[in-house]
Parts: structure tokens; C-alpha cells; sequence
């Protein structure tokens, strides 16, 4: 046989044993979500430990040498399988929680949270309902599931793995930073494989490629050395609420595009390719809209809105304050105003650069008598991986061969930390693979994880495993 | 003798017996600033219901017909002098306020705020410091003494007096409409003679003859129905932030004039002659400016800043909140953004006017998906006496022979409820005659009275009441 076919065959016998393994894998799945593993909530922190040390004895069980590794918060799962043998074989690190958002509001559940139901769905047949099963207790079995169905067939796995689960994701994942300075040498692998995003749809799988960064700060204006009674100063004296308002208005053209000198000078335009895989995906703007109350895309026009949030930067207002704002009526012109901006950046785009360019946009705006200053600074660049690379590659084939479509590739309109902190502090690249779908209810009541995502999952991890370890992937 | 060198030495002899009485006088106002009626903290309580009886027992003395009113706070005094004989006489309703502000912060003063000093000051010579001494005990004395000394030259007053004295005044007056709506009739008068002004400087007496009006809205600028994830949904989701500080922005041109339509429909112009009086006073602009920190007066171009202040109509912005305004940055896109607008009106605007051209305007300029609520309107409308009246004139004639200098005639930026409540509750204008100076320090530790405000302060109204006595004044 040739050595595809052998592969082939290979992989075959690994999706049959995950097939064998349903009802046990479910059960498993079941016994996980039933810890309620709750990291913002300090009564939950015995529970926090209970699923450390389940998902470490789960990944000894099949061949992975695993440990509970304490940190200042909830501990970290660490776990190696190292195949046998001379050479280097490709690494992957694989990164999933097992934390959760708390359930509240009870009430609001068919079923309670920590007691995982099988429900029919109407759209969707069967479901798995508790909190965890999509983010991220699902997903993250849906590779343990492929890993197990590998050793149980074959002893063995394609690449060699390391598992990373945090327990505090959910909570600002504080310790994180504390644990790669200590540990990032030992889990710094070719790449990181991160399960904790979503299909497009339930027929079409997604790798998200592009993730805009960050850029924020907040901005004061000071007029009067003190509030000021508008009756008897009300004409005359600068009022910082609208100096602060003429600078927040002017930050935008009547198109919408950012007014910022040089703002747009480093942005890539996606590709026409790009562009036009985008428009055909049938993104349907209306209901992602009117889910919000809103029914026209607003910022640049002619962008659609995919475009707009996976490749264009933003400036947004996300607060303002100044003056009285109690009940009632209080004249006064105070004697300061402040907003917190940010701005969401596309690669290449330096985030000290930007903002620079807003302090020299506000420099050359403001009045005489008003003053500005800058508190709490800071940013991060946008992330765009290389949808060419080998390893996006073999991922992207692995996971048509499954789903009988392409993935989409996607962007994010936010960054997600942990991939931030994979590249900056360990030099290593992320392929965000995730089976969730939209209305999973996440952070919500009744939060469900399709059976399929969850039976379908395994088996692209399976696939991927397979092509990752093949020697034309690799990373 | 002719009938104006009766009147002359008639009131001579007055002005000799208030010379005689200085010592006196002094000591009754002493006594008076030793009671501490502070309205707005009740442990004060019985000493504003002790201030009250020493008004009215001191009114009763010079042959009012006092009584000390209650209300459902503090009471009111109210006195009554009428003249003996056949026919009408003029009638004028006095004044003032009996309560004082909290002294704090104690450890300022030089001496205990309830135990009046006679203090020698290089600026205005003896200065009297209490709490009170100028806000608003010292100018009620300076009317109870030109009674007083009226009463005992001649055993009469010129004219026919109601005194109201309020015990409210620091605390917003909440009784002081039940009072009218009950006993307006009773205290209604031709004029009403209010005591609770300044004078423009230590040489020149004033008469505020334009009050400005307001009106007062908050707007709630509504986008998204929650509020939205700036990574999710930044660029394409309508920010109501942006969209509050746009209309904000829009509110005035270039030239600092409000670009509401019909905003200036009913506005008039001052008097050439008006402008010049303001422009010849010598206003020292940066100062009062410089005091809180701004070198430039800003608002309409071309207007100064007495006119602005007089004579013109403003569109203000006293507060605004919208979205995360915690510590830190939270990469929101809020679903509301709402703003406190307040407009001050110069005579012959129309407050609910002016609310209904703000309406329109920002419908007008609303983007799609955006809505807005208005809440908390209302306003009253400015007030400007006509300087022509005879009792007006007869005022500003008997300030020009005490001081020397004709009264300036100055405008108030902000409306004083009481004139507005004697307007719209008893239909009756007031004369706004005080003789406060700027460096009084009403509301702060060391409040003084200059001796020679409380001395020529009780001459001016004794010759104030001669003169509106006259048959050629009147009202």
C-alpha cells in the first residue's frame, strides 16, 4: 500500500474506536461538567481543584504525564505525551479551561446547571445541556477524545502533545502571566492549538486567523480650576463637556473613516479574495443587528460589516463622565470631562503609534484655556497568522475532510488574551479551532453544546492530530 | 419753605439719627449674628426659631405689628407698618433672610463665626466678621435701622411696609411657596424691595435690573438595546456616545453662537446706550476669569463678557455619563449616553420655546437607529425690570445723592427664586438694591460686612424710602 492509503487506513481506525466510545465518552464528559468549577466565586475553589485533578487523572489515563501545578489562584494541568523513538517529531500545545461562568440566574435553567441533560432540540437534535458543556468542558474533551482514540487504537499519537488547562479564564486568567515566565520553556511548542472558538454555521467549521488589537486610553480636559455656576459664568467660560464633545465628534468624517492623521497609513486591505470569501458566506448583518436593537451597519461606509470587524481599525468611545450626573438639575460648568477610548487595530498597526497620533490630533484641536491629559495607556497589536503556513493548512484540509466543507476563515473583532500571550511571551502561533456555535448561550442560562460539536469535534481533532503529524505539515 | 426743603430736612434729621444710633445699631446687629440659625442642619433648629422671634421682637419695637409665622420648616417673619390717615399710600413688600450657611470649615476662621468682631482691614477699614454678616443679617439690618431711625425722628415711615423674612434661604426655600399660595394676598405690594445683592464695587451702588431665565433638559441618546462588546461589535454597531457628543458639538458654531434654530428669534439686543454703561464700567475680565483658572473669555465672539453675561442667551452642557466610567478600561459600546442641557434666557424667550427648538433640532440631526428620551424639563423665564419705571428711578436717584455715584445697572446671569416667585405667584416686580461686595465671602469662613456697607447701607434705604414716599415716585 502506498503510504496515504496506509495513513488513511490509519486514521480510519481511530474515528471507529471515538465511534465505539460515544456513550463512554459522553459519560466522561458528563462527570466533568458535574463539578462546578466556578473560579470567580471563592466557594467554588475546592471544586476548581476537583477538576484540575480530573483532567490530570483523565490525560493519565491515556499515556500523558500529567500534574496539577499550583499557582497564586487556581492551579494550572499540565500534561506531556512524548512519542518514542529518535528525531524530532512536530509539538503541539493545546490549550483549553476548566473553568466556568457561574450560572446564575438558577431560576432561569430547565434543568439544574451541574447536572448535564441530553434534551432534543428541535433545531439541532440532541443537545448537551449544563453550564461548561460549550465553554469549554466540551471542547476541551473533544480533544482529549481524539487523543484517547489514538493511544486506545494505536498507542501512540501523531505528534507529540502537551495540554495546557487553565482554571481561571473566566476570571482575567491572573495567573497566567506569573505561569509562563516560570513554565513557558516547557510548554512553548511548533504551535498552539486553542479551543475555545466557534463554527460559522453547524454545517461550516471556522480557524480564526485574524484578531484586531487594542489600543486604549483615557482622556481628560480640564477647563475652570473648579465648577463653575453656569448663571454667572455661562457664556464666557469654557466648558470642558463640550470642548470634550467637539473632540470626540471630530474624530470622525461623515463616511465614518477615522480622522486621525496617519491612522489608516500601516492597514492592509484584505485581499480581493479575502474580500470576496467574506461577502459569499451569507453573513447576515439584519440579525446580527436586530438582535441588538439596531438595523443599519454604522461606521465606514462602503465596508461591509465582516469587513469592518475583521479588518478595519475603530475608534470607539466606551465611557465618558464630567460634571453633575445625579438626579435632577445642578447649573454648573464643571470644571472637568473625561472619556476612556480605545481603538481596535489590524496588523501592523503599532499601538504607542497610534497613540501618539491621537495626542497630536487632540494637541492641534484644542482651545485656549483647555487642558488634556492621558491616564491608564496601554495596548496590544493585532494578530493576523498566515493562512499559507503548512500547519494552517493541513488544519484547514483536516477539517474539510470532516465537515465536507472549507472552513471560514475568519477574524475577531477582539483580541483574545491567551493567544496574545502565546505569541509575545513564547514566540508561538495559534490555530484557533472550536466547534461552538453562535447560540450556545455561553455566560448564559441553559448554556448547550450540540452532540454533534461534540462528536464531530473529536473527530476533527482526530484528523487534524493526523495531518499535523504528517512530514509535509508540520509548522 | 418749599415742599422739597421740608422733605430735605425731614430727612436730614433721619440721616442725624442714625449717625446717633451707630454705636446701638452695631451692638443690635452683634446680637443678631450670635444667634446661629443655620437652616440646613436641624441641631440649628431652635436657634432659627430664636432668630426668628428676635426679627419680629425687633420689628414690634419701631411699631410693626410682627408675628412669627409658622410653615412646615422654619417660620416666617412677617410685619406689617401702615400709615394713619385717609388714602393710599405706596406700599413696598421688604426682603431678606434670617438663616445663615454652615460655617464650616471652623478651624478657618480667625475668630468664632457666631461672635461678631468689628476687624480693622487694610483694604475697607473696619470690616464687621461673622457668619451672616454680609448673607443676609447685615443687609436686613441696614432696612430695620432706616425704619427704626424713620420711626423715631418722625414717628412714621414714608410709605406703607411689609417685612418677609425667610428662614430658608441657604436650603432652597421649599416652604416659601405654601407661604405665598396661603398669605400671598397679605403680603402683596406695589414693589418688592430685596436685599440680598452687592454693590458693583466699594464706591458704586447697583441695582439688578435683568435676571437671566433657564431652562433645563436631559437627553438620553439610546443605540444598541444592551450594551455591546467593542470587539464584537466595534465599527458597525452605532455608538450613542458618538452620537450624544455630535449633537453636543452641534449645538454651537464657530462663533460660539447656538445654532438652534430660532434660538435668537425673540432675543433684544441691549440698548447702545446699555453696552456702552457695561463697556465704560472698567470689567476687569481677566480677572474674574483668571480666579478660576482661564485667560480667555470664550462663548460668542464679538460680545463682552458683561454682555454675555446680561444680556445674551447660552447653551450649556452641566453633565454627561455614558458607558464604563469605572477604574480601568472596559471595551464597551453602551446602549445610552445622556447629557444634562441647560439654557439661560434672556427676557422674552419662552423656556417650553426654546425646549420644543432643542427637540426638533436633535430630530433633525438623529441617525438612524438612534432614539432619544428627554427627561426632568422645565425652566422660567428671564426677568428684565424697566429701568424707566418710576420707582426705579426714584431707587436709583436716592443711591446716586447717598453714594455719589449713580447706581450701576447691572444684570444677573442667574435668575434669584425669589424674584420669580414674587413675579409669577404675586405678579409683582422687585428691586434688587444691596450693598454686598464681592470679597465678602459669603459661604466661607470669615464672612464680613464692611461697616461702611451696613452705615451708608442704612442711609440709602432711608433715603430710599423717602423717596419712593414722594408723590412723584410711587409705583
Amino acid at each position: 500500500m502506498e503510504a496515504s492509503r496506509i495513513a488513511e487506513r490509519t486514521l480510519e481506525s481511530v474515528l471507529d474506536r471515538l465511534a465505539e466510545e460515544r456513550a463512554a465518552a459522553l459519560e466522561r464528559l458528563f462527570q466533568f461538567l458535574a463539578i462546578p468549577s466556578i473560579s470567580t466565586d471563592p466557594a467554588y475553589h475546592e471544586s476548581c481543584l476537583e477538576a484540575a485533578e480530573w483532567c490530570a487523572d483523565t490525560l493519565r489515563c491515556i499515556g500523558f504525564a500529567a500534574r496539577v501545578e499550583p499557582t497564586g489562584g487556581k492551579p494550572m494541568v499540565v500534561a506531556h505525551w512524548r512519542g518514542a523513538g529518535p528525531g524530532s517529531r512536530p509539538h503541539v500545545l493545546f490549550y483549553g479551561h476548566y473553568d466556568v461562568q457561574p450560572p446564575d440566574p438558577l431560576e432561569a435553567w430547565t434543568a439544574p446547571p451541574f447536572e448535564a441533560q441530553l434534551v432534543e432540540d428541535p433545531q439541532h437534535g440532541e443537545v448537551i445541556v449544563a453550564r461548561g458543556a460549550s465553554d469549554d468542558k466540551g471542547q476541551v474533551m473533544t480533544f482529549i477524545e481524539a487523543c484517547r482514540a489514538w493511544h486506545d487504537t494505536h498507542g501512540t499519537l501523531p505528534v507529540d502533545v502537551t495540554v495546557l488547562l487553565e482554571g481561571e479564564e473566566e476570571s482575567g486568567s491572573p495567573s497566567l502571566a506569573p505561569f509562563l515566565a516560570a513554565h513557558g520553556d516547557e510548554v512553548k511548542a511548533d504551535i498552539a492549538l486553542v479551543c475555545d472558538t466557534g463554527q460559522w454555521d453547524p454545517k461550516r467549521p471556522a480557524i480564526t486567523a485574524f484578531l484586531r488589537g487594542l489600543a486604549f486610553s483615557e482622556i481628560t480636559i480640564t477647563g475652570p480650576s473648579r465648577d463653575l455656576h453656569s448663571g454667572i459664568y455661562g457664556g464666557p467660560a469654557l466648558n470642558p463637556i463640550r470642548v470634550l464633545a467637539e473632540l470626540i465628534a471630530g474624530l470622525h468624517d461623515e463616511d465614518g473613516q477615522v480622522t486621525i492623521p496617519g491612522f489608516y497609513d500601516d492597514v492592509c486591505e484584505p485581499s480581493p479574495e479575502q474580500r470576496d470569501m467574506w461577502r459569499n458566506l451569507g453573513f447576515d448583518t439584519g440579525r446580527l443587528l436586530g438582535g441588538v436593537g439596531l438595523s443599519e451597519p454604522a461606521g465606514e461606509r462602503g465596508r461591509s460589516m465582516l469587513e469592518q470587524l475583521w479588518s478595519r481599525p475603530t475608534v470607539e468611545v466606551n465611557g465618558i463622565i464630567g460634571g453633575y450626573t445625579g438626579p435632577g438639575t445642578k447649573t454648573v460648568i464643571p470644571s472637568q470631562a473625561s472619556a476612556k477610548l480605545s481603538f481596535r487595530l489590524v496588523p501592523d498597526q503599532d499601538p504607542q503609534k497610534m497613540l501618539d497620533g491621537l495626542h497630536r490630533f487632540v494637541a492641534d484641536s484644542l482651545p485656549a484655556d483647555a487642558r488634556v491629559t492621558y491616564t491608564g495607556e496601554g495596548g496590544s497589536p493585532a494578530v493576523g497568522f498566515d493562512t499559507e503556513a503548512p500547519a494552517f493548512r493541513a488544519t484547514a484540509d483536516a477539517l474539510e475532510y470532516e465537515w465536507g466543507n472549507a472552513p471560514v476563515i475568519v477574524g475577531c473583532g477582539a483580541s483574545i488574551p491567551i493567544v496574545e500571550s502565546f505569541r509575545t511571551r513564547l514566540g508561538m502561533d495559534s490555530l484557533l479551532v472550536g466547534f461552538a456555535l453562535e447560540d450556545d448561550r455561553i455566560h448564559s442560562p441553559n448554556e448547550k453544546y450540540n452532540l454533534t460539536s461534540f462528536e464531530k469535534g473529536a473527530r476533527s481533532w482526530a484528523r487534524i492530530l493526523a495531518a499535523l503529524g504528517d512530514k509535509n505539515a508540520g509548522s
